[in-house]
C-alpha cells in the first residue's frame, strides 16, 4: 500500500465526520435570515486551507463572502484552481425529509443531508484530496489556488464581480470543478459541456384587490388565467420554445456527438422508472440524452395567484405569478433571449393586465476541448480512483461561473462529477454516497500527482 | 288617501321603533357567545308573525332556529313564501363605529345598526307590509308563508337540510326575497337572475421528486407547465370556454334582456376605474353587462406548485394544482360541465403526467321569466312604492339558497333589494334609508295586494 493509499484509510472516518461538521452548518444563500450560517460556512471552509499552510483570505462581498486561498508557486509546474460553493439551496418542502436537513444521516451507504452532494461534500474531496497528498508526499506537486463561493445557487454575482478585477490573482493553467453527477452508479465521467440559463420571474398584476369572481368574472381579465396563457405560448405541446429567435444561435449537435452520445450505456427505462414516470414530452427527433444535455428547454420552476388553501373559494385574483427558466446550449446568448423574451411579452399581454418580467442570473452554455494534457490527467486519476476510465459527457445544468472561468482565466475547465443522479439535489433528502465521497478524495489526490507530471516551459 | 296609505302614514313611527327593537338583538350567528341572542331574535320575529295570526313556529336545527309561518289558503289566490334571515355579521373593527353596532341611531336619514339592510331592515318589511294589508283590507289576498333563517351568514346549512324533507310544506308559487340593492339611490330594481356554478381542483402529477430543471428540463414532462398549457386550453383569448359541448345549452340572451341591459345607466368607466384596470378582456360580441350577468365564464381562483419563494430556484416541479370555476348561466347543468370537463381532460394530458380532478359544489343558474305574472306583479308594486318602475337587473354571482328554492320549490324568485351599494353591509357603520324601509313595506303591502289578484286555477 503506497504511502497515500494508508493515509486515505487511517483518515477515512475523520474525513466523514468534517463532512458532517460542514452540513450541518445552514448556509442556504437564498434566504436573508441565513446570513450569518454563511459566514460561519465560509469560516469552516478557510480553517480547513489555513490548517493546510495555505495563504487564506475571506474576502467580503455585497453578498456573501469568498474564501480564497493559494499555495507556493511550483517552478516548472502547472497552477490549479479549485472552484467549489459552500452554500446550499432552500430546504422546502420541509415534511418530505425523512431526517432533518442539517442534521447528517447515514442511510443505505449514503449520507443524507442538504448540500451533501450539492456541492459541499464534492468540493470538500479536493481540500482533502490536497491534505492528503501533502500529508503522504510532504509537498504539493502544483500550485493550488481555492475560490469557494457562498452564491452558486443564487446566481455567482459577487464572484462574478471579483473575477472581473482579480483575474490575474487567481491566474491558473486549470480549473477543477466537482459539482455535478457521474454517468451512472459505476461510470464515472469527464463532463466537457454545460448548458447556460435564462431564469425569470413574471409578475401579472389585475384589478387592485381580489374580486368575487360572479360579480366580475367575465368582465375583468383574470391575471392567473392570463399567466397560465402566456406561459402556455412560450412553448408548444412538445416542449419546442416558441419565442421567436430563440434558435437563432444554437450550435447544432455534431453527427460524432450523437453518436457518442448513442454508445453510451443509457438505460432510458431505468432513467424515467427512477423518477416514477411512464412517458415524456420532450423536443422532437431529438433522443433523450440529447434533450438533456444539448438541447435548449423550457421550464416553469414556480407558480403561484389567488386561493391555494382547502376547500373553494370564489375569487378572482389581483395578482399572479411565476419563476422560469431557459437552459441554453453553447452559443445561446442569455442577454439576447431575455431580449427575445421582452420584445415577445406585449403579443401575449391582454388588455387589462400588466406584465413585469424580472432578470434573474443568466449564463451561456459551454463546451470544454477534450485534447488537453489537462483532461487526461484528469482521466488518468478517474481512472485510478473509480477502477475504470470516465466516459465523456455533457450535462444539463449550468455552472455559470465555469464559463467566466472558461472566458476570463483562459484555463481549461476539468469537469469531474463525484454525484449520482438520484442525489436530489434541490429536494428533499439530498444525498451523497460515502463510497463516491472517498473515491473523490483519491481520484483528487491523485489528480494532483498528474498534473504535477506537466511540465510548464 | 287609501286606507292602506294612512295606516302606513299614521304607523310610521311604530315601524321604526319596531325595527329599532330588532336591531338591538345582537344575533351574531358565527359567535357561539351570542347563541341566547339568536334565539331571542328569531322569538322576537315568531311573534311578529303570531300577532297577525298567523300558525307559527320555531323550529329547532343543528345550529340556529328557524323561524317558520303560514297563513290559511286562499282560494284561487296565489301562495307567497317570504324568505329572510335574522343572523347579522360580527361587528368587527368595533373601533371604527360611530355610534355602538347594537343601538341603532338615526343619521342623515338612515338608521345606522348591525343588521340595519343585511337583512333585518329588509325582511321587516314583509312583515309590516302584510300587517298593513291586514289592517288596512281585513285580510291578506294570498296565503302567505314565511320562513326566516338565522344561519344565512354562516352558509344556510340548516335551512338547506330542512328544506331537503319538507319542501311539501313550504310548497308556494313564488317566493319573495328582500337582501339586496337597488340598481342605485334612486333607481329601483327587480333581479330576475342568476349564474350558477361549477368549481373544481386539478392536481397535476409529474415525476415523484421535485427535479433540477438543468439535469431533467428537456426530458421530462414539467407538471407546472402541463397546468399552465391545460388552463390556457380551456378558454380563448377573449375567454370563450373551448371545453365541446359547454355552450350547447345556454339560454341565449333575448333582444329584449340585451336592450334593457343597454339602457341601464352603468357607468362602465367609473366600473373599471374603481377596481384599477384600464381595460379588459372579455367574451367577444357581448357588453360588460351581459359578461357579468348573463354569460358563461372561466375563472383560475387559485393556482400553485414548485417554488414561491425569494429568489430563483432552478427546480423542475413534481406537482402543480389550480383551483377554477365556471359561471354558468341558466339551462347549463353542472353536472353535465364536470362531465364534459373529465372526458375532455385526457385531450390535453401529456404523457409523463397524470391529472386528477376534484369536484367541488356545484349550482345551476336562476331565471325567473320576465314575462311571469308574479315579475309583472312586483315591478306594479315597486313603481307604486318607489315612484319609477324597476329596472331588469341579473346578478353575476351565485346564491346557494336561492338556488335551492328555485330547484326544490319549483317557483319564480323576486329578488327584490331595497338597500344601496354603500350600506356597509359586513363593515362597521352599516345602514339602512328610512326612507327605503318605508318605501318598502309600502312596495311589499302593494305587492301582497297584486299577487292577489292573480287569478290560481
Amino acid at each position: 500500500m503506497t504511502h497515500i493509499d494508508q493515509y486515505l484509510k487511517d483518515n477515512a472516518d475523520r474525513f466523514e465526520e468534517q463532512l458532517c461538521d460542514f452540513l450541518r452548518i445552514p448556509s442556504i444563500s437564498a434566504d436573508p435570515a441565513h446570513k450569518p450560517d454563511m459566514l460561519q460556512a465560509a469560516q469552516w471552509v478557510e480553517s480547513q486551507l489555513r490548517h493546510m499552510d495555505l495563504t487564506t483570505e475571506i474576502i467580503p462581498t455585497a453578498g456573501h463572502p469568498l474564501v480564497y486561498a493559494e499555495s507556493p508557486e511550483v517552478p516548472g509546474a502547472p497552477t490549479v484552481l479549485v472552484y467549489g460553493h459552500y452554500d446550499v439551496q432552500p430546504v422546502e418542502p420541509l415534511e418530505l425529509w425523512i431526517t432533518p436537513p442539517f442534521e447528517p444521516a447515514r442511510r443505505d451507504g449514503n449520507l443524507v443531508a442538504r448540500g451533501a452532494t450539492d456541492d459541499k461534500g464534492q468540493v470538500l474531496t479536493h481540500i482533502l484530496g490536497a491534505q492528503s497528498v501533502l500529508a503522504a508526499d510532504g509537498r504539493l506537486p502544483v500550485r493550488l489556488k481555492y475560490l469557494i463561493e457562498g452564491e452558486e445557487e443564487v446566481g455567482s454575482a459577487s464572484l462574478e464581480t471579483f473575477l472581473a478585477t482579480n483575474a490575474a490573482r487567481v491566474a491558473c493553467d486549470c480549473v477543477v470543478i466537482s459539482d455535478g453527477c457521474k454517468f451512472s452508479r459505476e461510470i464515472p465521467a469527464i463532463n466537457y459541456g454545460l448548458r447556460g440559463i435564462a431564469y425569470f420571474e413574471i409578475r401579472v398584476q389585475g384589478p387592485n384587490r381580489d374580486l368575487h369572481s360572479g360579480s366580475f368574472g367575465g368582465s375583468v381579465t383574470n391575471p392567473a388565467t392570463t399567466l397560465a396563457r402566456i406561459l402556455a405560448a412560450i412553448v408548444d405541446r412538445r416542449g419546442k420554445v416558441l419565442i421567436p429567435g430563440f434558435y437563432d444561435d444554437v450550435l447544432p449537435l455534431s453527427e460524432r456527438e450523437r453518436r457518442q452520445f448513442a454508445a453510451l450505456p443509457f438505460d432510458e427505462a431505468q432513467y424515467f422508472a427512477d423518477i416514477g414516470v411512464t412517458g415524456a414530452t420532450g423536443e422532437e427527433g431529438y433522443t433523450t440524452l440529447e434533450r438533456r444535455w444539448a438541447r435548449p428547454t423550457f421550464d416553469v420552476c414556480g407558480i403561484w395567484g389567488g386561493y391555494q388553501g382547502e376547500g373553494a373559494k370564489t375569487v378572482l385574483p389581483a395578482k399572479a405569478g411565476a419563476k422560469f427558466s431557459f437552459r441554453l446550449v453553447p452559443n445561446q446568448s442569455p442577454a439576447k433571449i431575455a431580449a427575445a423574451l421582452k420584445q415577445w411579452l406585449p403579443d401575449v399581454t391582454p388588455p387589462g393586465v400588466t406584465v413585469e418580467l424580472i432578470e434573474f442570473h443568466g449564463a451561456p452554455g459551454v463546451i470544454v476541448p477534450l485534447d488537453s494534457p489537462y483532461v487526461e490527467a484528469a482521466a488518468r486519476a478517474v481512472e485510478h480512483a473509480f477502477g475504470r476510465s470516465p466516459v465523456y459527457s455533457r450535462e444539463g445544468g449550468s455552472i455559470p461561473i465555469v464559463t467566466t472561468f472558461y472566458e476570463t482565466l483562459k484555463a481549461d475547465v476539468l469537469l469531474l462529477g463525484w454525484g449520482q443522479d438520484d442525489d436530489n439535489t434541490h429536494s428533499p433528502n439530498e444525498k451523497f454516497s460515502l463510497v463516491d465521497f472517498h473515491r473523490g478524495i483519491k481520484a483528487s489526490a491523485r489528480l494532483l500527482q498528474e498534473l504535477g507530471q506537466i511540465h510548464k516551459g
